[in-house]
């Protein structure tokens, strides 16, 4: 089995990001993260900022708040502007895996491109102590408040998650693949992924 | 990194016994399943056919019923009949474990063996088709019932690792590496450990 498609979803500050650059890099691979999100801005319309902030993260932790949250924004269109951000980036991240030859990051890109046969989906986690450390030495967070930030973030994460694809966000069914970056480093990760997808293993 | 204890976790059918079983042969690892069963006989006194019942699965799927059949086993002593060969389990687990370079099935091992640096733990699981498939070419099921016989099984192994670890059997997070063993091929998941635990990736 090869796979042309690889989707990485990833808990906060685990190095899903990097691991996903990582791979793209080593496999020639296209890597959608950022490009990902200035293509969505380009064919909706919002800016980059509401869809980084929209795109993969519910508004609220709790379910039923994300659901009003989301309702409250109605335009009288029977969709919810949220609603159209997710309509817009499973529409694109679908065109993109039919080019094949990608690392796409986030987005429910797993669920999205459930029924192809081509697609690994690939989930990153790693326990607090090395994530607060992660984020504090790579993305500079010096505030303090680095685990409560994390646990925000995955609250997030999952809550959308849950309400786009009624699936349970890290649990590993949902992936074929799940890696404890922490225990088994990023590079590491990398090369097993590598390995698999050009069945070395 | 080296591993030398890897614990396996798996879904019914998954072929995670298999997996375990070729990883030791491939490894030159001791491979504990009906040998720990044995061990656990020998040293507790339970018969092994009551440790294959309830050495990994609770009574009932609801763990309410599952908490009131344990109470109701009650000797006197303060714990249950499935406390005590619990405590078993767990202190010739945590023996076997010292000796290290073993593969152990089961068990909540992975909890059990969680403060061990060298322990790698590991989730196999599968699609329903890929596991009702395997159950009836591999153990012979021929009753029609497959899919609902794992469907149970699945149930009763996480009843009985929350009732003991107040954990997710198959949530991501309580393992190092989960693989799915449906896409990705029984053999080629034990070449992925294999490679992790000696280092190649």
């Amino acid at each position: 089995m090869s796979y042309s498609i690889i989707t990485i979803s990833r808990e906060y500050g685990s190095g899903g990001r990097e691991i996903g650059m990582k791979l793209a890099d080593a496999l020639g691979y296209d890597f959608y993260d950022n490009e990902l999100v200035k293509k969505i801005s380009i064919e909706s319309g919002f800016t980059e900022s509401f869809i980084r902030e929209h795109g993969e993260y519910a508004g609220y932790t709790n379910s039923l708040l994300f659901n009003l949250s989301v309702s409250a924004m109605n335009d009288g269109t029977g969709l919810s502007m949220l609603d159209k951000l997710y309509i817009f980036q499973q529409n694109l991240i679908s065109d993109l895996a039919e080019k094949g030859n990608c690392v796409i990051v986030g987005r429910c890109a797993d669920f999205i491109l459930r029924e192809r046969d081509d697609c690994l989906n690939v989930f990153i986690h790693a326990d607090n102590s090395f994530r607060t450390n992660r984020i504090t030495s790579v993305y500079g967070d010096t505030s303090g408040n680095s685990e409560k930030k994390l646990i925000e973030k995955d609250k997030k994460r999952a809550t959308y998650y849950k309400y786009y694809t009624d699936r349970q966000w890290g649990y590993s069914r949902n992936y074929h693949l799940c890696l404890d970056s922490g225990k088994l480093g990023i590079d590491n990760c990398v090369e097993i992924i590598t390995e698999i997808v050009t069945e070395k293993t």
